[in-house]
């Protein structure tokens, strides 16, 4: 695909690996898929009703550019009794992506760097490329764990932004108290801003999310209804951080995502009043089930404490994650190469976000080619 | 507002003029409201229900890249037939103004010029300047005709898109198949990116919509659900064009939009089933009423055919658009200055998007303060 009147920057956009994977799937007859990035509970009935009822009642058009204040009072009085922050402001956004493209728009001047940890979240390095900047990766592996020397290490005077996913897509670590007191101490250090994507915030099984935002002011975060709620589709999240970043991000809604889906705001309100502890619980017996048996197979896994992901490592002797993944597909079981999430293939992804039954005969096929 | 943090590109977006207005607005106690971008019918509830059922049953994960088949499907027989060109693709979008996104993002790189006709969407300067375009303005006061020839002389090696709205926001004036058909011929002459932004298509009322596409096949045209069936706030639109164009730019969704939202889309398809011809008759009666009651009391007003908007000039010795319409708001009547939409301050736009009764109270300020 070329055309003559595409713009240079397209060059930098190829379809996203895992469409490449799941073009892959489609031709196989029963999958035993452990690649889906969205939960598997429907989405609760007092979430789709409040959704039902807005649209019933005409909340149709338009609203507000930084979203309904039902939504945003609501979201903002949780801030401020987390985080008492003096300035911290939040805008309704077209799900955590919608957050991110903001974010990068506000902050990155072409030529500025952004630091990423490597695996990253697949969108990461092609948001930065969209505004021009560099994505500078800091390497994770064995342990997907932060180095705060080499995060040091990398800050150079073109150095605008720190991206942080914890828990992380695709490695399931969720950074430590002291690594994330570390990150924000940097960022205050070298007055960098410091962005906390928290998507997978509900999915954080062994103790409460340590959150940067607790240990600097100005950290931005990003958080959203998707993948707690079951609504990927819904395109609904927020963003808050300080109130000069976020007015502007809210003047870039404006020419861009204009709102995000009204009626569905509605429904988010209901959300925060449904507890959904129980399916946190579900998706923490399958993350014991999931490590307890690579482990017991016999693949490196690390300690994953959350999102619904575990990176193993592709045993000796088998090749790249490319490789690996190509002999699992054979074998009816769909799983992510870790090239799509890194600079290198050695690893692939887990989903368990799928029924017990799958999980298990993921298992078996992942005993049976090791 | 400013912070040492924010991307130069920020500079460039300041809060809209239409929310300033409407900041203003939310002063008046009784407002005669005539500043409405959205129409004033309710969703007929065929649509409606569409939704809550796709909601009910569990259509809430991620989309399609590209919309889900059954939207995509039916707006691909209805292109084939309408214009029956081979190359003719469609991506489904988070309204409009997605859609606009993706283009500007896809089509033009820094430094290249954009065509935009001058009075404009407001939202056209801001998203050239958001990729680095620059945009380069063709003055169509005051009958608001596009002059083929002003079009050939701003044309430069650095012309990459002309950027073309009809029926247009804000002055409701519709090309005719003439111009229509001169500027897809300059296009395919320059080799040059032509983009349709036909989002008003519905509401043309002296006759069906003369469409650049229907002479050049490789024009690209934008449309959207908000207008037509007042779902505004749902945010789904459609773009259409040249295939390898629409393909980058469904790329450039993956990492951006990721999908409009999925239930919603449910809902589109059956409101292509929906006849909104009576919503757009009564529509051209109320421009009927607003022209011919703007000139009988004096003013100044351009042959309108569509959209649900005009914009007469400000009567001589009435000061600029702002001055005029400030005082308009002292008389409680809220219309937007014409410098909102326009290098000059000239004119205002009256949307008549509203009811019978408060569009003859509008029209009743105007006889006294004209």
């Amino acid at each position: 695909m070329s055309h003559p009147w595409l713009a240079a920057r397209t060059a930098q956009f190829d379809s996203s690996g895992i469409r490449k994977v799941f073009d892959l799937a489609a031709k196989m007859k029963n999958p035993i898929n452990l690649s889906i990035g969205q939960p598997d509970f429907p989405v609760p009935d007092a979430i789709k009703n409040a959704a039902c009822e807005a649209i019933h009642a005409d909340r149709n058009g338009y609203s507000q550019t930084q979203g309904i204040p039902d939504l945003r009072e609501r979201l903002q009085a949780d801030l401020q009794k987390e985080y008492g922050h003096d300035d911290r402001r939040v805008l309704v956004t077209s799900g955590t992506s919608g957050a991110l493209v903001l974010a990068m728009m506000a902050l990155v001047d072409p030529g500025d760097e952004v630091i990423v940890f490597d695996p990253y979240f697949v969108m990461y390095p092609a948001l930065v490329a969209m505004v021009g900047g560099k994505a500078v990766m800091i390497d994770t592996y064995p342990d997907f764990k932060i180095d705060l020397d080499k995060v040091e290490a990398a800050i150079t005077p073109r150095t605008k932004l720190i991206l942080f996913n914890s828990p992380s897509n695709p490695t399931g670590v969720v950074a430590s108290e002291e690594e994330v007191r570390g990150l924000a101490a940097l960022a205050a250090k070298h007055n960098l801003a410091l962005l906390s994507d928290e998507i997978y915030r509900l999915f954080c099984y062994d103790a409460p999310l340590p959150s940067p935002a607790h240990h600097n002011p100005d950290v931005i975060v990003v958080d959203g209804f998707s993948k707690a709620y079951g609504v990927t589709g819904w395109r609904l999240g927020w963003v808050h951080g300080p109130a000069a970043i976020i007015d502007k991000m809210t003047m870039l809604q404006q020419y861009t995502f204009v709102c995000a889906p009204h009626p569905l705001q509605w429904a988010a309100v209901a959300a925060l009043d449904v507890d959904m502890s129980p399916q946190a619980a579900e998706y923490a017996q399958r993350r014991n089930r999931v490590v307890g048996g690579l482990r017991d197979a016999g693949y490196e896994v690390a300690d994953t404490g959350g999102a619904f992901y575990v990176f193993p490592k592709v045993p000796a002797g088998r090749g790249t994650g490319q490789e690996f993944v190509a002999r699992a597909i054979e074998n009816e079981l769909l799983i992510i190469p870790g090239g799509i999430f890194s600079g290198g293939d050695t690893n692939f992804r887990i989903s368990y976000a799928a029924s017990e039954a799958t999980l298990e005969r993921g298992l078996e096929v992942l005993r049976k080619i090791r």
